[in-house]
């Protein structure tokens, strides 16, 4: 049935409202990069209708290069407006235009943008939601189905509440933010224009017990969880409470799917942390550290400034600043790889030994 | 209380409804095993009453070995009816009739799914759903308590929508779906026949930003989710959305629960992926690939027909059909093993000689 | 906006409802420790206002160490009364009461618990939940927001049903639970004092289908889970149930954040299962194992009584009683982390020979 008609163009309409035509010459005057115009003289005066990968663009969308992997592609694109970087810059096809900058694929993410803004908030409460009279929501908020807002909780304006989220006692959100479905919010204070996708929990109790010897004793986790400004945390990933202090996600950091953050963790500005990691209770990180997917930190360690580590990653002490780490346990990424490829050979001359 | 009230027999009434009695003939009627009558010359027109592990089967009940390290079980069991490997063909007891057939499990969840068929559809619409005006519901489909069907969506014939489940703007689902309980559903179109256990978010925005001096641009992710015929989607797994293109997951494949799929992922046919392993973005599958649990796949890879990643492997580059793969950086399995058995030799070996 | 009235102090009003004053005398009275009055001769008959952080507490509130790595804060805190070990009762300030004992952790549940007892039950049902008729649910219960219950579920005194669970038919749930939103329960029975946190999954279908030639097959999943009393588990954790045989958690363990629990694990008394862990089917832990956040175990193993398995541990065997393993293979803490250093060494000498 409905696999047929299957549409595999971008910006699908049943899903998708696109703000166009655009003028090739407004994007052109709002942007940084460097113009370069088509070989073939094509005109400047006329419309982009939208963007498309290289592939399928037609002579009225805009289009990117970002990774040498694609190059291939350049060639054979019809795009009209292509985004490359200098290196590629005289692989442009004669009949497109192009804008040449050092980060195409941050020109790309701005003129995408133009396309396809993000959405605007249908100011209003939904009937099917429970809201607690001492609950302060501006008036330009979106509250969706089934919402479950208690007592004191402050939200924004702007902000846009999904289907089914449970916001506990006392929760602020600041504004312009746009809390998915499915979400749980308790004991967490938010900035401005933070979003949380579909079934995040924030400000849970943490992982905090003594042991005795008839059993386990649960420690009061009484901090909160405090997430600054522009901060993004993907879908299903779980943010635990303070214990005696708060766990802080700082400035515009992102944090990808099915991520795990202990309680007490303190997070800089600008981190990344990709699918599937986890960092466990009172670690710290500086600003603009990246981990990658599925690595792990113990708790209680430091990590430095513009510190990356590695997939997989398993960290158990702390770690400087702008090291690059891989492996478990963590070490530097030149020493890891030249291991592995040490073992190989070890490992290949012996076996001929005995041959 | 209730604990004393456990009843640790398969097939509990409180939660399965069974089809019982079904004749013995009839079983063997049905299926395309070789029937192997009981050495005592037990009559096999009886009826049997449901399934059993060896250890409790009765003799009105069936079971079946799959595993060797359950061998010894098998002279035990008071099973009515086997279903054994030709291996162990000669171990079954004098009092049991049997089937032999070199698939002993599929032949079983065949004969299970008999006493134990899906759930039917109570078609219907809860009272207490939001169902948009514009959506196109199917007279043979149950919606549950507290649905959001958003606008023009699409439900096919004789699917379940859980309680709780949000489906946002336009998406389509097909015919005899089963979609758990707080599922998120967005910007997909699913086949027929598919299954989402609860928790499962399909189609949210994929982790795609561009890096500013002043932080993090959002890049529009403006492709789908879409999900062919027979797959199934594990609890509170997560799969992006496409950036460009579309995320795609094949014909009948199964993704266990905790599993990260990123945007632009193509997966072919009966692909099987097990718990938290995570594939991240632009990343394409062949059919008929398995990746164990926790295993992790960079992006723009390729992995070719019928390979195999095992269990916590780190896939960072291209993999060749039908090969075999563990480690991190992935290796195959016979090096691996070589790897880890050398270093332990030259390990013991150096500590001798220093004693 | 908000993030300018941040109160970093722990116990947040807007969060916590604190029980205070309690006087210095009721706290030693009930203790188990050794109490060592202030060297300053301050007198013990006053009260204390709370719990804090050794940096901010104030001689009205009490404070601990427990971690050594923290041992400078001892020196500078202001804290009325500090519980400690015995290693550090002669650094404890002068005019500091203490309580000296060998579990300070669990000393500092107990009195922080004091403070900040469990949230208590507002028995009742809110009028927006969906109850069958036919459910059992004790007039001491808690019932908030679009809960959904099934036919056949019984609930015991004292439990707290958060909003948007949905209990299927015939669930089970003894006295005194805590069970948190958006959580979904099929196919269990859960013992006393039971507390599930948001988002988790349990009951749902375990990861079971035979391999044919046109696709997989799904064997019916015919046991249940089994929580028995003190179980917690935590944030979007994912139990599956049985196949032929129950999932069963043993007394008092606790499961994190993120884990997976195949069908048939069988966990004994007092585990502990860190965040992102992920136990395959069929494998069975004896008492008091620990796994540490993001270890992986195979199907059909066994792990002996006390065996701690390490953080991103890959156990593909057996594992004795008492062991300490970790690595991928599993192997012994010392045989790891020796066969690193060795590997460090061996190939820092090679490429010195090189030069």
């Amino acid at each position: 049935m409905n696999l047929n008609t299957i549409n595999n163009c971008p910006g699908d309409s049943r899903f998708f409202k696109k703000s166009a035509p655009i003028a090739l010459e407004q994007i052109i005057g709002t942007s940084e990069a460097k113009f370069v115009p088509a070989y073939n003289g094509r005109d400047k005066s006329f419309d982009l209708m939208g963007i498309a990968p290289l592939q399928s663009a037609t002579q009225n969308e805009v289009s990117f290069l970002d990774n040498k992997r694609y190059i291939d592609l350049l060639s054979q694109t019809k795009a009209g407006l292509i985004i490359v970087s200098p290196a590629f810059a005289d692989k442009i096809p004669h009949h497109s235009h192009a804008l040449v900058t050092k980060n195409p694929y941050l020109e790309w993410a701005r003129i995408a943008s133009l396309f396809y803004p993000k959405s605007s908030v249908q100011a209003g409460i939904h009937s099917s939601a429970c809201i607690d009279s001492t609950a302060q929501i501006d008036d330009e908020v979106e509250i969706q189905e089934f919402v479950v807002i208690k007592a004191n909780v402050k939200i924004g304006k702007g902000s846009i509440i999904g289907s089914h989220t449970v916001i506990e006692q006392g929760v602020e959100i600041g504004e312009n933010c746009r809390i998915g479905s499915h979400v749980s919010l308790s004991c967490a204070i938010l900035g401005n224009r933070i979003t949380l996708y579909p079934g995040v929990r924030i400000g849970q109790d943490g992982f905090g017990f003594a042991i005795s010897e008839h059993g386990f004793l649960s420690v009061p986790q009484i901090g909160k969880v405090i997430l600054k400004d522009d901060v993004e945390i993907g879908s299903n990933s779980t943010i635990d409470r303070g214990s005696v202090r708060d766990t802080v996600i700082g400035e515009g950091s992102r944090i990808d799917n099915l991520v795990q953050i202990g309680h007490n963790v303190q997070m800089g500005k600008c981190c990344i942390v990709v699918a599937q990691a986890g960092i466990s209770g009172s670690t710290r990180l500086e600003d603009f550290v990246t981990i990658a997917a599925q690595a792990g930190l113990i708790g209680h360690i430091h990590i430095g400034e513009h510190a990356r580590i590695g997939a997989q990653c398993g960290v158990m002490s702390d770690i400087d600043a702008k090291s690059d780490v891989i492996g478990s346990p963590a070490m530097p990424f030149r020493e890891f790889f030249r291991n592995v490829a040490f073992l190989r050979r070890l490992v290949k001359s012996s076996s001929k030994e005995k041959e």
